[in-house]
């Protein structure tokens, strides 16, 4: 099995590099990544100014652009193969909830799958990074089970795991994404010339975290699958915004 | 009514400054919008460095950051109310498709809804500038008709409107997003310096344009309306998911 | 007379404005300016992405790039004739002793001169933005000295004018670069999500700013005038300087 | 001897790993570098946003800022001591003429004889990158006299090696900066979607390359040392430079 595995916090990141260590255990590993913290990059691409590639000592390519191009530049440019797997990660820190929309490690994973390839994101939710090896481990898992299990074509997988060791994980739950609430997130400030400054600050509390979520089950000790579908496509409301449009004169 | 407008082209742009002037017949228009063309922006957040505004001789203000940004920044600190609509665009170039996923318009109209408005994101499907007010004028339409059709909690309406004269428009349709190929559509080559740089190119060839998609509508003289929803949890896998899952050993 | 005007803190900042004005009574003004504040660009070039013209509705030019960048563009690529003279500013704040090393605006008139054209940076010394309008008469009248009094082909003049009413202005003195202290000018602290970060901070006290100099000039109520080699003061113009100089009325 | 080294190519180009090797043998070196290619930053700031600090596996600490800022953060706020001496280099490529300018390496040296340290820069006239050893013993040669002849308080060294192995090397040269031609350096193209955008090209034609300039002594083989005031060519001290750099065996 050949694996593309990218993330969002960049090359030097611990998380990827954890990954990349185990992941080669039972494949072959390419890895392409930013070359600087791309976290809250989204699905966003470089369409402004060129990608250029960078070779490390460590044999992972470094891209001055976001997790998408790095995705994107390795299939269609950098590989000389068409890769079996897409992974993303190990992200410093959860993507649950409303975080997906934000994250450019899911977003890594959303640009393998749009290129026709099996794909997943994986986060650590929690700061000790001790823990990767968890995260690790699990992932490992369900790559061996996707072999006889495909994903639908429009489909990635998402995954939670929380920052403790292997034994303590409880098991893994099939979730849904949870909300957070998104008010009161950012701060302003003044920069030391007196200027005004403004920051994102913490994350939302909680909104829906009830049971099913992906929020439930990390509380609860438990990793987190969620499976993530690419059309955006409101399938439900066509019907009534086709009666509600009639009346439009042009 | 009170709209908070924004765009992924840039404060500068042409579609911002037209919709600017059509919306302004109908209600109170704040324009908020990046400083630089941000198209392909997606979602993304900047959370490295600080975000600054700055207020234009034509009233605008211009944010060093994303369209994202932009709402989140106007919604959340530089507004003194709450505004009753977030609007984005009008993109120059359509937004059909996977586009929606990279498209910063797109997005703009995203964060409005996540922080609990309604929103919508318009683009001209066509480059010639001139036909700016027939996506304008169906802005508006669309707008008057919202008010006694609210939205969904969690669905933004994206618009894509043939660039063609009012008179030549064939009329509105509810869509579902189409899909393009994603192959070959980067280039290598060398800058004056002889060294390796890659560019994203043309965008790829139509996959699935067939009819009731954004793509038909537009190509057949319709303006598009595609219902999208927030929430990319793909439910109908869950339980398939659940099923292989249990096979794993911790 | 044909004036090329750039900047560093971009082109909507007031003082490039108040600039323009001033100059269009005496010649015809290209504007070529930064379209983000680039306060200590120094004499960077934009080599690893290609730069982007935006024509503004002002009939300003804003340039992706740093001050050196529009100087440059601007007279190999986008202007179909030479201009007679490069001018920087006004900049919003002073560019005193080593100031003009890390200055932007500075650095716009260094790359007018290596280009072969006279060039001139003018810096209001203080933050009360009604005063202006000094630092551009002081602009004109040397200007109009330039005339029967060329520059040295190696040189430029850094010119700072103090944030008074032109009727308090003392008069016009030739100095030397002053010298500050450097140390203690970072300050470290932590962003919103408790990661180290650092600030550059207040500039040094001044460590040379005896007489002669332009810190003392400024101090004393005095426009300055410095001859800079391309690098440095040039002692050997100051005298033939100050004779020229006495002939302007304020 | 404690050495701080820096550059501007950024932290993973070979040669600063090449000089910290060489540079190790002879002093405790702390190897401080952007984490991003950075040529052309000339002496600028990054001012309008806060710098961060990264530790590499390999030691180094990687800044995402200029190789000014690296210098300064360094001695301002991430060293507990002070080091004896600043080293920017070996950069790819020549830093002749009036490339001194521009270059981030020898701003990386400035910056250093700003806050009060010897500081010289060191650069690679050529393309063949097996051959950084040699520039890397000029320099441990160059930094071993220093400790008996020191640097004036306002000069540094900018020292350019020929891209050959140590034994063709023809000897050392004090120079004065010679000067390139400007005009015609730079080009237009249009980008994969049909926009205008420019490169800075080719370096220009040399304008004085003659005997007794940097440019020579590279064309004939010799290694060029010319000491520069913080702007300029300090001529008064080349002669007795000359004088001690003869007992420097190669």
């Amino acid at each position: 099995m050949r694996i593309l595995l990218s993330n969002d916090d960049g090359v030097h990141a611990k998380g990827i590099q954890v990954l990349q260590q185990a992941l080669s255990q039972i494949a072959e590993v390419t890895t392409v990544g930013p070359d600087r913290n791309c976290s809250g990059a989204s699905n966003s691409l470089t369409l402004i100014n060129p990608l250029r590639v960078q070779q490390l000592d460590n044999g992972f390519m470094a891209v001055n652009g976001t997790p998408t191009d790095c995705v994107h530049l390795a299939i269609s440019q950098l590989l000389d193969f068409t890769p079996d797997l897409v992974v993303a990660g190990i992200n410093h820190g959860a993507n649950l909830g409303d975080d997906v929309l934000y994250s450019g490690t899911v977003a890594a994973a959303t640009e393998g799958r749009h290129l026709g390839l099996p794909a997943l994101a994986v986060s650590l939710a929690g700061r000790d990074e001790t823990h990767f090896t968890t995260a690790a481990y699990v992932t490992v898992q369900v790559i061996k089970k996707l072999k006889s299990h495909p994903l639908p074509a429009d489909q990635i997988l998402n995954i939670n795991v929380p920052a403790v060791p292997i034994e303590q994980l409880k098991g893994i739950q099939v979730t849904r994404l949870g909300r957070r609430h998104k008010a009161e997130t950012m701060t302003s400030a003044t920069d030391p010339w007196g200027r005004n400054i403004y920051w994102y600050g913490s994350l939302g509390p909680e909104l829906d975290a009830g049971e099913g979520t992906d929020f439930y089950a990390i509380a609860n000790g438990y990793a987190s699958i969620t499976p993530l579908q690419i059309d955006m496509t409101a399938y439900k409301s066509m019907d009534r915004l086709q009666t509600w449009l009639e009346g439009i004169r042009l």
